[in-house]
């Protein structure tokens, strides 16, 4: 089976790492059905627009996240980086007053990142220093970036009260903040700020002018299935979806769509996904969330408690299952991963691909390109 | 008192810090004479040539052993890097199989070359970066690169049985090699194969180009003393002097200029110096040390089993001074500096700056540029 996802970070690589290991479950239990096939193939397609320079380096979280995770490189209980993580370079780079502070970068993170920017400085696109990152952590799946133009998220806020000091410089900001306003790179207002300061707009910088990456409508097109794991619907998913050609690749693609709820119970998973909805005007609701993704999904993944009512659901509404979202073990991540296939299957049993979407919502509207 | 002294790496680095040693020293004794003024100040003119890029990240060995030693971050016990040094980084980059793995970089360290690397990528010259790096090390001297130009010394060698991989690429080893010769960056040829194939050739590459560095000429028109530390003499000071323009000045500057012999009865003090002297066709000897820097020479320290015998002194020879010259500890280097600096008031009560050097040697003549 042929099933390509889009990924964010942590959230989206736990999926992954369950879908793989659903996958390899339902291999061994000899499963019938294409399912169960030994040729399954994974693709991802990651954010690539939480990437910041720091240091000079360049920094792609959530390529990172993906690989560290299924490669088993990941701290699991730190929720982020490397296992085993020391910090000597970012003590150093701290003694010498080298800003910014606020960003902890590990010292074998911190490698990847060296290798990275060696590579890019010599010309080799994101995506195959990203094929050559994986060679060694072996992720079992291919990981390509939805583009290799450089797409940086910005979120627009009130300037007042902000420290200039330690600030990330883009040269994708320009333009985005008015006057009063100043535009965040999306790392310094979520790890330098915990997103507390309130978003004015969140605008996926450069997405307007990037080009989808190698292999990525490709995957779409031809994949058996397509998986929205449970990531930030906004800054990362919403992103992905920002690239020109992604999101009509998604409409388009004849594989059953099927998105897990990255909300439960009007809070999100994890993360701070509610202060990005707040920003684009989205309720932090199961449904609401769904409702970003109305144009392409054929299937969606709730918490029980978020499950709808009986009979509320229109013909045209995707097919909504409950399961439990709550993602803390790799067993959950692997109980919710093989449910998001189940739900695929049934859409394609169904037919639902077929259906029209032209009632559709504009989707992701508050999201600036 | 303002002394200029020119420096390689460690050696030289260490004669520095006993320099430092010496002047607080003659000023605690209250010594009198401007020795004695608390305001000495030191300027080091640094080698460049020894800089190589590794990983992407530009890397200063021989600006660093000084700023480290100076300013108390080196760890004198191994004799190279950064105290308390770990090396997560250069694992990390060795499990990604990406070369060169015959260079330590440790991760104290590698905070320097990465904050370096982005200041230069930036457009800073080598100069602005190492004042800033200067910042953090304060290590009590003036520390000036030889050039803020690219130069990089390489060793040309027999070709036969010697790795491509993990070969050190830089553009400045064009035509340096005939058939059936490699041109090694020399970090490759003195830490990868410890100077074991023999140089052909050793080429200073990118030094004809070169300018002096800002300052440096300043530096050595207006010294009170100039010194030349006992550091190699054909790839450390010979590189410094390959640069257009510094040996001029300092045969042109009015301050007695003294050197301290790198060689010991017949051997380097500190290194493979040897295999350097012998690729330029110069015996290992002090006074073949000497002879390199004829042209410019006042004063000479020799250990005193390489004094020469009474009366074997030309006219026109500098004066040579007999000191025990193995720097074991601190306190030999300040003993070592201060004779240094003692010949140093001896050439220039005897004006030994106005005699003619009309006769003196082509000095380096070995070495390309």
């Amino acid at each position: 089976m042929r099933i390509t996802a889009l990924s964010g970070g942590v959230g989206g690589a736990r999926f992954l790492r369950g879908l793989l290991d659903a996958l390899a479950e339902r291999r061994a239990a000899g499963a019938g059905g294409d399912a169960a096939s030994p040729a399954d193939e994974v693709v991802v397609i990651g954010n690539t627009a939480d990437d910041v320079t720091l240091h000079g380096l360049r920094v792609c979280p959530d390529l990172d996240s993906v690989m560290y995770t299924l490669g088993g490189g990941a701290d699991d209980e730190r929720g982020w980086g490397r296992a085993g993580e020391t910090f000597a370079v970012a003590r150093e780079l701290a003694a010498h007053g080298d800003p910014p502070d606020w960003f902890s970068l590990g010292d074998r993170d911190l490698a990847t990142h060296v290798l990275r920017s060696r590579l890019l400085a010599e010309g080799a696109p994101l995506s195959a220093v990203t094929r050559r990152l994986c060679e060694r952590w072996r992720p079992g799946v291919e990981l390509l970036p939805m583009t290799d133009d450089r797409v940086e998220t910005h979120v627009v806020v009130d300037a007042a009260g902000l420290p200039e000091d330690g600030s990330v410089r883009s040269p994708l900001a320009e333009g985005l903040a008015r006057p009063g306003e100043r535009a965040l790179h999306f790392q310094e207002w979520w790890v330098r700020h915990h997103a507390a300061p309130a978003a004015r707009r969140i605008a996926v910088a450069g997405a307007r002018a990037a080009r989808p990456g190698p292999g990525v409508l490709e995957a779409l097109a031809g994949a058996d299935v397509v998986l929205l794991p449970p990531s930030n619907p906004v800054v990362s998913l919403g992103a992905v979806l920002a690239v020109p050609g992604l999101r009509e690749a998604l409409r388009a693609t004849t594989a059953p769509v099927v998105g897990v709820s990255p909300v439960v119970g009007g809070a999100p998973v994890r993360g701070m996904a509610d202060a990005c909805l707040r920003a684009v005007g989205v309720p932090t609701t199961a449904a609401a969330v769904a409702g970003l993704y109305a144009d392409v999904l054929d299937g969606w993944l709730v918490h029980p408690s978020d499950a709808p009512a009986d009979g509320s659901q229109g013909q045209d509404d995707p097919l909504v299952r409950a399961e439990p979202l709550l993602m803390t073990t790799p067993a959950d991540a692997a109980r919710i991963a093989a449910a998001a296939l189940d739900v695929a299957e049934t859409a394609r049993d169904l037919d639902l691909r077929s259906r029209s979407r032209v009632g559709a919502p504009a989707a992701h509207a508050g999201l600036a390109a």
